[in-house]
């Protein structure tokens, strides 16, 4: 395969296009923008997209808050402003990975339509995936793996989206992920047929 | 080649560790920073740098001016303050790219060791290439492709690395790439003969 996609490429200018660079990576890059209520399931379904995606040596990532907050955007706290410029600087890096080739998952709450068009007007039409991770609210209460629901109830928590803060639910995602009664490869699976149907995967 | 690349990779946990996603990929992601003065080559050597690496099915990215002045960074400007920040999420950007296995390449001035130093801080060990673009201030003066030397020696631009303001050369660079006399392909050989000498490419 390392020869055989390469093989009609040939360079016409100093910088790369995009089209060169995805007909030599056999793939086209996007971003897939996960929303959601906390433990929705954007972090679980994205790994094991990424998972599915590299045993078919499709190039991904993830962004989440694993690997944003604490570098890039660690000069930011939790103020309205500062939740902004955090999903802000996600677009951006989300739309270099996108433009490097890559198939790029975003899981971050982003509960504001306003920062999610923002993000999406970043990209080349159809390259931004909404993808709403629709759990329910009371199904994410439930499942509250890490006791956040329960302290943001007692008032330990304040703006927790949600419960005291607003939770802005697209209005024309692209896809609409289910978890509930669904297993995590049922739910990657979705976001895998939505990439083969339109063609950034084979 | 896609099917023996990942056929012994088997995942263990939720997250793709690096040295599963590098199996997969056949390749080290690391950062080569190039740093010199305007003029020196530096976008020129990088551009040229991902068009062979992607002859070769490499995954590889460039970060310059083009790609994140005017998004990431379009919200800063040229005070050291803001040059030093700029630097930063430049670092941070290349250190997530490497993290997914890329060899991505910036091509900034970065007149700072201690903004060098801080981007080689964010990279595991042996992961971050400082490349010296070391073409001198006399040839990059006499090039002055958009005839910015001549607007800073009439004292148009302030500010100018090598004329207004300090360069302060690497004293440890990994890597000393030479322009002078050379083609671009001498100079961008250069860099992926330590690519492959030091195991991030076959």
């Amino acid at each position: 395969m390392a020869e055989t996609k390469s093989q009609n490429i040939h360079f016409h200018g100093a910088n790369v296009t995009r089209d060169e660079r995805e007909a030599i990576l056999g793939q086209r890059g996007c971003v897939v923008w996960l929303t959601g209520f906390s433990a929705s399931g954007k972090s679980t379904i994205a790994r094991r997209v990424e998972q599915l995606l590299l045993e078919q040596d499709v190039y991904t990532y993830v962004l989440d808050g694993d690997n944003l907050r604490f570098k890039l955007n660690k000069d930011l706290g939790f103020s309205a402003t500062d939740r902004a410029e955090n999903i802000r600087r996600v677009g951006c890096v989300a739309e270099l990975f996108a433009d490097s080739g890559a198939i790029v998952l975003t899981a971050f709450i982003s509960p504001y339509r306003a920062d999610r068009d923002a993000a999406r007007a970043l990209l080349p039409a159809g390259r931004f995936i909404e993808a709403f991770v629709a759990t329910s609210l009371e199904a994410c209460e439930a499942r509250d793996p890490k006791g956040l629901y329960k302290k943001a109830r007692a008032g330990e928590i304040k703006e927790f989206t949600g419960i005291s803060d607003p939770y802005e639910a697209p209005e024309a995602a692209e896809l609409i992920v289910n978890t509930e009664g669904k297993t995590v490869d049922e739910s990657a699976e979705q976001v895998l047929a939505h990439l083969r149907a339109h063609g950034f995967i084979k």
